[in-house]
């Protein structure tokens, strides 16, 4: 099967075995799986943790796994808590700042190259 | 900021707004949010719920977010549990079993129009 291997993924990855990158105070980030198109991203928040407004051709999807967080995209403001999603189009301004402490999954289409 | 906004999914989603279906026995799906490209689906099981082999154009990435799964892609076979992460070939066949009552978030590329 080794046809289905891609060089950017393996098809299965252990949580112990990817590496955690720490991108702010109190914000850590981990590369789960990734092929050219798409990457899923597991970003585990400390109450307070903030990532900063910032925009990028990429569109964003985002699972709230835990906690609870502000999340800013354009000129609108949610709370958001467990089970939450939200969207971010190409482009789009946007930010979160951790209330409670918390993990956010993100899925970035194409794959931000920058993170690996 | 009506120009950020999609057809497809709105820019923040509660969970509670977001409707589950059944699938099949002890499995239940919860479209969270698409775009034509990208397509993020909280699937939870009970124990013993199968997602039986099957296969689809689509891309899968897919995170463990709590619960026990044997998952099988191609010939290969793991046992994976929460913070594990699986990717699905183009076309490869694909299945899982649960062993411990979790839920799976699996990411679509592209979108799978048929759940909508």
């Amino acid at each position: 099967m080794a046809a289905l291997l891609t060089p950017e993924s393996p098809l299965f990855s252990r949580a112990h075995t990817r590496t955690w990158e720490t991108v702010g105070e109190g914000v850590r980030r981990q590369v789960l799986t990734h092929d050219p198109g798409t990457m899923l991203v597991k970003v585990a928040f400390d109450r307070g943790g903030i990532g900063s407004r910032h925009q990028h051709v990429h569109t964003q999807m985002t699972y709230v796994e835990s906690g609870v967080f502000t999340v800013s995209i354009g000129d609108e403001k949610r709370v958001l808590q467990a089970g939450d999603s939200f969207y971010v189009p190409s482009e789009a301004w946007h930010g979160v700042e951790c209330i409670e402490a918390g993990v956010l999954l993100d899925v970035f289409s194409p794959a931000r190259t920058e993170f690996l």
